[in-house]
């Protein structure tokens, strides 16, 4: 099985007031330009299930169901999966210096942020053609 | 510097007729109900830019711009970044076993698929709502 090496790049900051993504000095010359972008991705790695229970776990349950379903993991978000990695859509609210301020992010205080990458109008699909299995529909009406 | 280990869970195939995910036989039942999804986003290892130079750049010019601009490579999709993970959002066509047809991927045969999960309609912005730099604006009318 061929292995690959991942950098940490940044982190999450979680603070009272507000949340960022701190980027590194070596890798702050790749923010350039990047305050013009409302939206990014933040791709992150999910530490706290990087252990083998986690990586090996192939079924999920989604949460707030109303009736549960025992889904693959690649049919969900879960954070349990074989490659640890977060994928969260952000909002730039504002960018000073190595700081990304941005809406919110579903991580905790200190995660690796591994990459940011800008978010594309090519990303975006329209809600009505995007299709779900029934115990998804309702996210279609938040 | 932290460095953390992914692994390959599949493979993008690229054939005549069609293109697809091999997803690799451990990884299979993780892939239950996803026949139910109309997109998913594909994680993949840009293999062929894991490489000291091309993972210490920093900055990118955007292909097939009139006005050429060198931005950071946080700013753009840019292969040769930090951490060279690909992602794209893919149209789902049929699944069929381990293998999820797709309507297209920039990636070549053989690159390495490290995850796949479903487009939910939170990961959709409405395209008059994207700002970007003025570069970037002729793709929101594609």
């Amino acid at each position: 099985m061929s292995s690959f090496g991942i950098h940490q790049i940044g982190a999450v900051r979680i603070e009272k007031e507000a949340c960022y993504i701190e980027i590194y000095q070596t890798y702050t010359p790749g923010l350039r330009h990047i305050e013009n972008f409302s939206h990014v991705y933040v791709l992150w790695w999910i530490s706290m299930r990087d252990n083998p229970k986690d990586r090996s776990n192939m079924l999920a349950t989604p949460p707030r169901l109303t009736k549960p379903v025992e889904t693959g993991v690649f049919s969900s978000r879960s954070p349990a999966r074989p490659n640890p990695i977060g994928l969260t859509k952000v909002k730039l609210l504002k960018v000073e210096n190595n700081r990304l301020y941005i809406d919110r992010i579903d991580a905790i205080d200190g995660t690796p942020v591994l990459d940011v990458k800008p978010y594309l109008p090519g990303d975006s699909i329209p809600v009505d053609e995007i299709k779900l299995p029934e115990w998804f529909e309702h996210l279609k009406n938040k």
